[in-house]
């Protein structure tokens, strides 16, 4: 029996055990802020990373970075409220500038500071950024226009979880308008495939593009389309979406270009985000009963150096060494940047930090020793097979140069064996054999550990057929998650209707 | 007399030239939102420049970036305000969570939504990363703690100045614990240097790092360092500081480590915070009558290349020409990066987009024709010398290979260029000989266009005799900027009170 380094396993409690994976790893915590937390070095350090690499992507997309206001005035909302069903209305509200004594010792908002018209805490930027839209857009010429935010955003939220639902979160919000419809969903398809690309090669987590149902579209969208990870609880998690607008924000703000023909038309536009749930996706998709196991392309560190220091005279020498090595190391480059070594030198226990960087899942850890110095080696554990068959630390003994000639070679092979891993669960765990209500009662039932996902073939009800679908769902804790954009065509019977199927939807539980 | 691009020029009215520039490069524009801008790509691509060479320094420095709350719950303020004379109060307060149809229409805060007690939208972090501070630090093990957050902050202002101060600005803002005074001053050094460098290197922006004078501290601080930039009107402008807090917010919020010794004591903290501000000191800094100049470093496409394209047969292989161009130049490097090259292909008339890229300052601006194309040759104008002696936009044909060899060498030398510019401008306007106030009145006189600084010897008053000085100054509309680091030891008299100096102290009108 492996004694784990998480006082919970997966098998144990799930949710107990990603609490713990993000306390042990240092990731984030709360902070005395409802709902919000503080993401710490090695949480926050993923999601830049992940930023870079998404950043990269989106600029080859052609799209600009800019920064639109936190505040957006109530206004904006009341135009939005207006012309959009189900328009959330859980944000918060600035109605102060000033705080003054409350002659208690206190402090109290200032009745006197009371603003004319409250201020809403973004939640989306949508409404700033169409009126933008509609000042930059006059002819065809000024179109296409593509940018993007990098911002925080606010919705209250009664029920919170690190990464997963959180007050305030950090994301990526693109958006663009284009004269023909055409043209927009074609870039509503390529901003998907920019997230699965994503995903899947930087995260090393796979995923089901596909078009949400009608139910789940963002308020205002023509169409909507997501990610869905698998988790290995057997949940989905929604980890991306791209929304097609049509034509209805630019009506609401009018965004109007006069065409070549010299008439004024509405523009085309849409919207795509992706936000710091990402990295709870990383941590359920590749943490183990260990912590976190962090794919080397998003590792803010991909290789730690801990020399084993005994507090004597050898320590300047074993100090040396491990400079050398990493100087040695960071000269070598893997997925097209060099690699991102760090030294740990901090007053701890070697045996302490070597089990920090592992619950951390820093991709390897090199420790080196004494005796490790003498004969030209290091000693060298991979965050992705930790254990030896006897349940032992799988610590190797490897000569420097060897280590250094094959690092990179390993964080690919570290990176691949992720993604593999994940994908097998994934395609391990979607039955595509449940054809009505009773087999998915069946495959839902609350005695199946980890159910996974059915692909199920459906008519596509829409309207008060479709609301009746979602409550059957509902009552099995089940949600229609898309149609996935590369599912075989349908040939079978609707799941919920009997009625010739038109294609197959994903039915999932879901964070 | 050559007919510049801008409406008005910087003699006519500095201010309002400012806001043209702003406007007519595209950098950025009134949001809508009281006191908030909207920052475009050509603004904001130049402060994602700063954010990457700033960035890269603090990580040198040993810091590791994290987030934190953007609301801050009012209580911490309480204690804050009791603790801290000159806190300040003008700040956004969220009280309510939820929005309601007002049932004409329109939509109010849900008075069952109210707070119980109000969110802060931060002003700066201090409060909150304190008391992460205190959890995280137990043992000197612990320390250093060196962190930073790039975030948007708010602070209500009255009245705002694009770039200059705006209700919600972005910044940078380090936070760290040391064991020791003598450890947290130097580290307060180190972060002033680094600003410092950053200024001059990357922005071409020289200044004078100094100490604030105990009226210009932040409040709290036990000592206040900033650099000083001096624009072209004359005016100086505080561009980053950097605080030694000693142990007053440890000792307020509880930061305590057990010392080598097993006492309990308070750490000693700095914070540091350079802002969006920046991006107005280059404005004023290097702009001109043709609109802005960006320092190559810090220029978010350092070469655009026009095609005079003619809609005609020829334009596919003038395409052609300038695409491999732009191959070839991409393969250069400048300052450690590859140049960022940009083939400008929107359907607008080349000679519009030629003027928009001067107004903009693109560095190097590289114009194709049919003739320069059949010659092997290019058009390049260079944005720091864009008139001949004869007052005609000076175009210079070059062989398209020797552009290529060239280009980082002229880009370096662009940046050394506007640097040195700068640098005797500001040498050439700090008087040194000012000994007396009624000196000091005739050196500032109305009738005087561009004052520029006085460097004045002072006996370092305080307290009451400080509120003195800075009343008579303030009748002047001036200063004290700050005491600078490297200035010559005091060897004359007070200017304020004839008692013998002790140091030397900046006097300007400032933003």
């Amino acid at each position: 029996m492996i004694k784990h380094a998480l006082s919970v396993t997966r098998a144990q409690n799930f949710a107990e055990w990603y609490q713990t994976v993000i306390a042990e790893a240092d990731m984030a915590e709360e902070s005395g802020v409802r709902g919000c937390m503080v993401m710490r070095p090695w949480g926050y350090g993923i999601w830049e990373r992940m930023q870079r690499l998404i950043d990269d992507r989106i600029r080859t997309l052609g799209y600009d970075n800019t920064y639109f206001p936190l505040f957006i005035p109530l206004s904006y909302f009341e135009k939005e409220a207006e012309h959009v069903e189900g328009f959330a209305k859980e944000m918060a509200v600035v109605t102060h500038h000033r705080l003054i004594p409350d002659g208690k010792g206190g402090l109290v908002p200032d009745p006197a500071a009371k603003l004319e018209e409250p201020l809403i805490v973004r939640p989306t930027s949508e409404t700033v950024i169409g009126a933008a839209f509609a000042r930059w857009i006059q002819s065809w010429r000024d179109l296409p226009v593509q940018i993007n935010q990098w911002a925080n955003v606010v919705r209250w939220e009664m029920r919170t979880r690190m990464f997963l639902r959180t007050s305030e979160f950090l994301w990526q919000e693109g958006h663009a308008a284009y004269a023909s419809a055409e043209q927009a969903k074609a870039e509503t398809a390529k901003a998907l495939e920019l997230y699965r690309s994503f995903a899947e090669e930087c995260v090393a987590m796979p995923v089901i593009a596909g078009e949400k149902p009608e139910n789940e579209r963002f308020p205002g969208a023509v169409e909507t389309w997501s990610i869905e990870a698998m988790m290995q609880d057997g949940k989905a998690l929604q980890a991306g979406t791209s929304h097609f607008l049509g034509t209805h924000f630019a009506e609401a703000q009018n965004i109007r270009f006069q065409n070549t023909e010299g008439q004024f038309e509405p523009a085309n536009t849409i919207s795509w985000g992706m936000s710091t749930r990402m990295v709870g996706g990383l941590i359920m998709t590749h943490g183990d009963d260990d912590g976190l196991r962090v794919p080397p392309q998003v590792a803010p560190w991909q290789i730690v150096i801990v020399p084993m220091l005994r507090d004597n005279d050898e320590d300047a020498a074993l100090i040396d060494y491990c400079s050398g090595l990493r100087d040695e190391l960071v000269k070598q480059s893997a997925f097209g940047e060099p690699l991102r070594v760090l030294l740990d030198l901090k007053a701890t226990k070697a045996t302490t930090k070597r089990w920090n960087w592992i619950k951390k899942g820093a991709p390897i850890v090199i420790e080196v020793g004494g005796r490790d110095m003498a004969g030209g080696n290091v000693s060298l554990i991979r965050r992705d097979a930790l254990y030896r068959e006897d349940g032992k630390l799988d610590s190797a003994v490897v000569a420097k140069n060897d280590c250094v000639a094959q690092s990179a070679a390993t964080l690919a092979e570290i990176q691949h064996g992720l993604y593999t891993q994940a994908k097998l669960r994934l395609d391990g765990n979607i039955a595509t054999d449940v054809t009505d209500m009773d087999g998915l009662k069946a495959f839902f039932a609350d005695s199946v550990e980890k159910p996974g996902w059915v692909l199920a073939q459906w008519s596509k009800p829409t309207g008060a057929a479709l609301d009746k679908v979602e409550e059957q769902l509902k009552a099995l804790k089940l949600t229609l998650r898309n149609t996935p954009r590369d599912a075989a065509p349908a040939d079978g019977t609707c799941i919920f209707t009997g009625a010739p199927a038109v294609e197959r939807v994903l039915i999932a539980r879901a964070y």
